[in-house]
Formats: structure tokens, sequence, C-alpha cells
């Protein structure tokens, strides 16, 4: 059980269990989807606006450079599990906006009814020039850090929180 | 976020984060068979004997009435992982048994070179009426309990240890 050093992970046990977990976000939606949301389930889902694959209206790209939370609770409409990312349109000011999400992209998924939560680490690669703003200073927003590798990095998954029976 | 009664979970988000883990099991033991166990990885894994589709020579579901662990170090033949269940050979008192387990009756997957952990909860079904033995005590084994619901009862998941880096 000791150990001076633990050895590195060649299994790569995170990255299986987050590709395992994200098939729940996957299934969650489906079952939304297909049956509606039963009882007070709800979902708050985060996700990485310049992940790979996102794709939505310019103008909320730019006010969320970073991350978005959406909120499916009752205004949602189209709902589209696919196999590799999820397609929905919202409601914003009252104008229905449809977003694609892979779901590689999350960050968060999180069932306020049941207090489920699941966390992932999503790695963005940080352009190195500036692509539509100069890295000027964005105080309230809080961007990806500098140092960021490549896309194809390893993940992390946590479990915030698990809820148990 | 303070709730009296938290309401009942009708999504069954651990039932699907079982399923969803059970596939790092499985994805494990294929990359050992394809792979062999990479640097100083190896497995322990305890199954419920007496869940349906465990399969073993019957000197050994006697003597592990309840439950069982296997080692997958060094000492294992022709580890086959399929979709539903595994089978492989190991070796006990130098006599080779083979053994074939559902990833559904898996109650631990441990890799402690990297101190990975996955716990599962399996429930299975007691037999009404005894069919090998009477119910006489077993002193030094635990068995199931005797209220232990169908074989179709919900089951729980719990990350008893999840490593981070």
């Amino acid at each position: 059980m000791a150990q001076n050093a633990p050895p590195a992970d060649l299994m790569h046990y995170e990255a299986m269990a987050q590709d395992a977990l994200r098939g729940v976000v996957k299934a969650a939606l489906k079952r939304a989807a297909q049956d509606g949301l039963p009882g007070e389930h709800h979902f708050y889902i985060t996700f990485k606006t310049k992940a790979p694959g996102v794709s939505a209206p310019p103008e909320l790209l730019s006010k969320y450079p970073d991350e978005m939370t959406i909120v499916l609770q009752r205004q949602f409409w189209d709902l589209a599990p696919g196999e590799t990312f999820f397609s929905v349109t919202l409601s914003f000011g009252k104008e229905p906006k449809k977003l694609s999400i892979p779901y590689a992209a999350v960050t968060c998924f999180y069932d306020p009814s049941v207090q489920f939560r699941l966390v992932f680490e999503v790695r963005v690669a940080e352009p190195v020039a500036a692509v539509e703003a100069p890295p000027a200073p964005a105080p309230s927003k809080k961007s990806q850090p500098a140092a960021a590798p490549a896309a194809d990095a390893p993940k992390v998954v946590s479990l915030d929180q698990f809820r148990k029976k």
C-alpha cells in the first residue's frame, strides 16, 4: 500500500472512466429526448464553447468565450442526442437558438433534483495567435490557462459528487 | 440545495453509472488480452460466485459460496473478454481451471499498481429452498443477506476510491 513514487497509470483508467461516464450524459439525454424528463429531473450542462465541434450562434459564443451552462428543464426543443454530440434549441431572450455540443466538450452534468453530478476535465488547445480578439484583459471571464496542452492531451474525470442510496 | 425529502431518482443514475463503469472493467481486460499487462499493472477481480452466468469447477464454487477474488498478474491464460462476460484460465494448486464470469457478477475491480478501484453492488437472489446444502451455519463465510431481492433489483455503484492525477 505504501508507495514512494506511484507508477504512471499506463492503463489510463481516468480516460477510460471518463469515456465510460460520458455515456451516462448521453443516456440521460436520450431518455429525456424519448420520454421527456421524469418527475422533477432537469439537467444543467456545462461545456467548453471553444471545444472542437461546438456549434452555436456567434453572439452566444462571443458572450461565453470559455464555458457556458445550459438548462434543460421546460424550455427546450428538438433535443437530438447523437452518438458523439447532441443538439438542442433553447430560448435566449425569447429567441430560439440551436446549439450542437459534442459530449467531449461537456465539463459538468448536474441534475439538481437528485444532486447527481458528473465533472469532466476538458482541455481546449489555446490558439497561439488570437483569432477574434487581441489578448486583452477580460476581467469577469476566466480563460483557459495559457499552458493548456493540445487537444489530445490526457483527460481526467472526477466525480465531484456521486449520490449513493 | 436544502431539501426535506430528496425525490426518488427516476433516472436511475446509479444504474446508468454502474453500466457505464463496467465498461472500464471490460476495456481493461480487453487491453490485457490484446497487449498484455503494461508495466506493473495487474488486476484483482472479485465476483459473486452465485451470480447468474458464472461458470467454474464445482470445487471452486463450493469453496467460495459467496464471493471469490482472482488475480490476473502473471499466471493466467486464455483471457477472453467478451461483450457480457470474460473467461480466463488460472492455476489453483498448480491445476489449471477455467472460469467464466459475467461483468454483471463483478463486485470489485482493483489495480493495486495505481490503486485504482471500482466497487459495484451485485445482488444475487437467494433461493427459497437450499439447492446443494441445508442452511447450516457456515462460520467463516458470509452469505448474502436473506432479504436480498430478485436479480433484477436496482443495482448501485460506488467509487470506493477514484484516483485523481
